[in-house]
């Protein structure tokens, strides 16, 4: 059986780049974009055009470039914006207008100050003006994650009615338990009248560390797009993560679902956006951090010379990254210091081993990685009787 | 209803020290075990005693420094790593052993070369060598995630028999989705005989971006303890993170589970350890990255400016974060601009900030970030006659 495509909807270049500190300019926002087409994704909201002159021109340039992959602009539910966001389209081959408005109770208390029939009426006239410039409409319903069930799937119907294509869910506020995510997906499946004319979108945020396990719930349930970053940025505490959703839905054939990314352009884009944004990843980020295939206590080194399966579910070729490494620490056994020994030429024999290991422990001990120059040294002083490796 | 109790078990000088590049020396271990203690850890696992001299020192050091909470204490299931790991301990009030045995197939056949039934051999006869050194012994069941579940039962099953205390069920590989982890736990929970002498333990790896959700769906399903790191460092793409999962717990009340952390350390501890193990933070890092509470793009100043739960989910007060920041980019709003302008003096007309703003926005597109300082020359340069704040 073949299996359900789900859509990869990046939002590096609009809420990854919103962030502090992570404003790229429009060369910049092209090379990335470019990237992101070889990589496969499926959708590229390329920014806000309405937001500033700079981002308009950028997401125009971006419509001018991308071949084959949709290019989407983001605008509030507001005539302007939405007039601003076609114009920046105009060049795209495959345009997506995203337009929304908050619909939990705190949004519309405290953003809008208006009621519910007035947020579907505003709701309605933005998809249908966006309608009247492209084909393809996504509405978001923003903090979706904290909005009432009922409510939500009435706006749905409405947008639906007005010729969404996508329906974007947001757990804006990086709210929901994996559960209650996809339970809201699902009553949306189940509930909204002329469902199956759109795609139900995930769009997670990461403010307690859930946002890829609310994401994957949300397809498990009925959703066909995620909409995530690079390496998880976006505002607060960031976005989905697309490495990490791309790779759980590999890693997990059962599921029955997969995405048209080539991941092995993950490592290297992941390094891209990077530098040219400023923005460090941390060693232990999954699939994409310095470390993610790195290991150095001893347990786990002796397994993973034993068979690389032991401590590792990831190939890191598949990903891009070029081997796992065995670091040596303080930390590191026999197995993983007679390897890396082996590397630099000498061949210990167990008796040899003992005594280089307990120099390497010392040596270890006041150091927080042994490099090969190192290993020389230790060797050295130990004053054995090595066989070099032939 | 007074809510379940979760343990909280910090590995960050265990499995978050053996890290690549984060080893730390015994006066920072102690340092670091001394603010564990204060944040509310109940049990803090100091180290892998046989694994170096230095190691077992620092073990010795942090059992003679902390008062009340458990001290723990990783080893093989190896006859002379108890040994060791008991030494190391004796000073401790509250000593555990936490000791352990591969019980995958992959683990199995590729570590240890034999079968099922030498694999709980083996895990008895260390649990019954602990049992002779200390009453609270933990047994982990190493690549439990890649277990069958029925062999996995048959092992704790014995060495609850042999006296452990709570029982480890790592997704050693991070590879588990949460309803796969909490499957396993609350098959175990339903499936061994004696469960209720003994407290499940989760141990998750964040490979692929779920540790968080695979530790919670593991405490919903009967787990009572965590183990978890600081920052989520750890092997690879490390471990749970401490701060998410006690605020999931303390933002989702429905689910009647709580720790005993005091969150306004979080923010702190987590800067110490950053610090000291060398190892950045990334902005985006839910709860303690610097951007955890930033907000930048005009729709969501907008909202945060009118009431900050419009978007923010957590008082940042509650872990330990000063304020809220409402940092002025290219893709900010009036309302930003206007509420950072009145910070520094200035009290903008509905129109003068009109003007403002444009010159703003064409600031903005060639700067990252938009400061104080700029703030003044920007409305300098519109030469407003503006009223400056009583």
């Amino acid at each position: 059986m073949s299996k359900d495509h789900v859509q990869i909807f990046d939002t590096t270049l609009r809420d990854g780049e919103q962030v502090p500190g992570c404003k790229l300019n429009t060369p910049q926002k092209l090379e990335i974009a470019e990237r992101l087409e070889a990589l496969g994704v499926d959708i590229i909201e390329a920014g806000f055009p309405i937001s500033s002159p700079g981002d308009f021109h950028s997401v125009t340039e971006i419509s001018k470039l991308i071949k084959n992959t949709t290019v989407c602009g983001l605008t509030r539910a507001v005539k302007k914006d939405i007039d601003v966001a076609a114009d920046a389209l105009k060049y795209a081959k495959r345009p997506r207008i995203h337009t929304g408005i908050g619909t939990s109770e705190s949004h519309i208390k405290f953003k809008f100050n208006c009621d519910q029939d007035e947020i579907i009426r505003r709701a309605v006239a933005s998809v249908s003006h966006a309608k009247s410039y492209v084909e393809d409409v996504e509405f978001y319903a923003e903090d979706a994650g904290r909005t009432d069930n009922e409510f939500l799937a009435r706006v749905c119907e409405a947008v639906i009615k007005a010729g969404a294509t996508v329906l974007n869910i947001p757990d804006t506020t990086g709210y929901c338990l994996p559960e209650e995510y996809g339970a809201k997906i699902k009553y949306l499946k189940e509930n909204v009248r002329g469902i199956e004319k759109a795609i139900l979108s995930c769009h997670c945020h990461n403010d307690l560390g859930l946002a890829t396990a609310n994401s994957i719930s949300g397809v498990q349930n009925g959703a066909r797009q995620i909409e995530c970053t690079i390496n998880g940025i976006g505002e607060r505490a960031g976005n989905t993560s697309l490495e990490e959703v791309v790779m759980v839905l590999r890693q997990h054939p059962y599921l029955n679902l997969d995405t048209k990314i080539d991941a092995t352009h993950l490592y290297s884009l992941s390094q891209a956006v990077s530098d040219k944004m400023g923005v460090p990843i941390q060693p232990n980020k999954a699939i994409v951090g310095a470390n993610a295939f790195a290991h150095s206590s001893g347990i786990h080194q002796d397994g993973v010379i034993k068979n690389r399966e032991t401590y590792e579910i990831i190939n890191p070729h598949d990903v891009g990254v070029t081997e796992s490494a065995i670091v040596l620490t303080a930390r590191s056994g026999r197995a993983a210091l007679a390897y890396r020994a082996k590397k630099v030429g000498y061949d210990l024999t167990k008796l040899q081993l003992d005594e280089v290991y307990d120099e390497f422990l010392t040596f270890a001990d006041r150091k927080k990685e042994i490099n090969d120059e190192d290993i020389h040294a230790i060797v050295k002083s130990c004053n054995v009787e090595v066989t070099a490796v032939a």
